[in-house]
């Protein structure tokens, strides 16, 4: 959550004259986010959501993200699509950073949701996948196996005392874990675009169906399987820990009727698991230990994604996870 | 800016039961109001803000200020009406906090007004001071004259630090401006409801004209004038610390429209000046020194109101602000 970028009126007045929007009624900012300012903003011809992108999203990567937005939102998919200026840009500069104007998306984030919403989320990400292949931009992952690493040797040796129940130390567990990932990685697999961060957040529900995916700022060129494995992580534990299999059946069920996987993608699923674990648990450990400052951000502990990546370490075949 | 709870969906939507404000479909939490948690949210029937109250409200004065905010509302003052509950109720309980739902202002916060905006300003104070003489609920206010010793021992002896270009030390300075107040507070000047925090963060313009006032939850019976002493100090100082007398003259000039000073607030302005930048400096002190843990909050560093006392302590005579 973050406003980091304060707008001014008459700075945002002269921004909106880019754009066939209408005139401001009111802006504020809200807590959405964590890379960027968000605000939600309303004109008298509708409803937006005014993004600025803060240092960690790269300026080059922008006509990836609001480009894919485009592709997919033209090619229907329920995602938040940007505004058109009247020169026909997708973004340009307010108060010296990178802005644009999305299409405002009702719905909520649901705290609790059921497995009718995991068969829709599944319906969904094939969906993306699918639609996405006709988009003609690409963009490594900045967050794959090859960054891990480098990342982990950033949060420094003295780390074992963040989680100081690891039999060997958090330190020796992850070293392990990424010598594991490294030999073992899956090769051959489909790959294309994936969102690579579909977490609760960023997933609306209306009237019980799902109405919208925002926040495209890790979306990338991986493997479609490893998009499933984020999921798995991120949708289908519960708080105390355990597993819901039935989550990740429906999920799966609702992925395999838009898009049929592969034999060797559900194979890989356990090693995928392990390594969506890893990814989000180094970013977390990493932001826990730099706590950016004047950030209205809450660092999330790390401690989800460790427990996460131990009860992946114990399942040896993807029928575990409840998948069909 | 804060948003402290975090509301689940299933817990907003029961709230909602409570009201016949039809069905979500959206809440986001907004970066506004340090004292509680807002989210601005929408229903097939209209737009609301949600606050919920935090510790620092106490609930034993929301009758107080949401009583106040309805009795203008429905005087037609442009300030945000609470909704009504079906059972007639202005809050009850959501996440073991109370919460109440109200109306959506459109406008802006300018951060530049201009003068007209000032005059705006005055005019809607003095219909505010006007329409709350018939609001039968009274408040002490919380924040007066008698407070401000006890709250400038809890900031303890070691402060002379966080200003450390005063001669003599921010302690020796404040401790001699407090005797200063207490022996020479004005007596018999008009009392009333007053808003207590009409700083520009809580006034909305929009297409020019004052749209709406919020925020009330430092309303109290005070003196009338010392809420224009608050808004000289609030409004009318540039960036640079010098004041803008001509936007002091409008605001005066909107107030006097509405409502006509007696010679004895006029006379009383440059000491309810001081104590008013007293009073803002004391609970900016108190938030500097001790910033909440997990809160969003910012705190503003106390320095703007210690040079505005700075410059107060210089006049002896309110037409020196350029009062007429």
């Amino acid at each position: 959550m973050a406003v980091y970028t304060d707008v001014s009126d008459k700075a945002l007045e002269q921004f909106l004259q880019l754009y066939n929007v209408g005139q401001l009624l009111w802006c504020k900012g809200i807590a959405e986010g964590v890379e960027n300012s968000n605000y939600i903003m309303a004109t008298d011809k509708g409803q937006f959501i005014l993004t600025l992108y803060e240092a960690r999203v790269n300026e080059d990567d922008l006509p990836f993200f609001l480009g894919l937005m485009n592709h997919l939102a033209k090619n229907d998919l329920a995602t938040a699509r940007p505004i058109e200026q009247n020169d026909g840009k997708l973004y340009s500069t307010l108060c010296g950073k990178p802005a644009a104007l999305i299409e405002f998306l009702d719905g909520v984030a649901l705290k609790t949701p059921n497995n009718q919403n995991l068969f829709q989320l599944g319906v969904a990400t094939a969906n993306f996948h699918k639609k996405a292949e006709t988009f003609n931009i690409k963009r490594p992952n900045g967050l794959g196996l090859a960054d891990w690493q480098p990342l982990f040797e950033k949060c420094g040796n003295d780390i074992n005392i963040i989680a100081p129940n690891i039999k060997g130390g958090l330190h020796n567990f992850l070293s392990n874990e990424l010598q594991f990932l490294q030999e073992n990685w899956p090769s051959n697999l489909p790959t294309g675009v994936i969102h690579a961060d579909l977490f609760p957040d960023n997933v609306f529900f209306m009237h019980g169906e799902l109405s919208g995916i925002i926040d495209f700022y890790f979306a990338c060129n991986e493997i479609y399987a490893y998009e499933l494995a984020i999921i798995i992580n991120a949708w289908c534990f519960e708080k105390n820990g355990e597993l819901n299999s039935t989550k990740v059946r429906a999920f799966f069920r609702g992925y395999q009727s838009a898009r049929q996987l592969e034999a060797a993608e559900l194979d890989a699923m356990v090693i995928l698991c392990r390594a969506s674990a890893m990814r989000f648990l180094l970013t977390r450990l990493y932001d826990w230990i730099n706590v950016p400052e004047n950030a209205l951000v809450i660092p999330k502990k790390p401690d989800e994604y460790i427990r996460n990546l131990q009860f992946h370490q114990k399942i040896d075949n993807y029928k575990q996870y409840g998948i069909e």
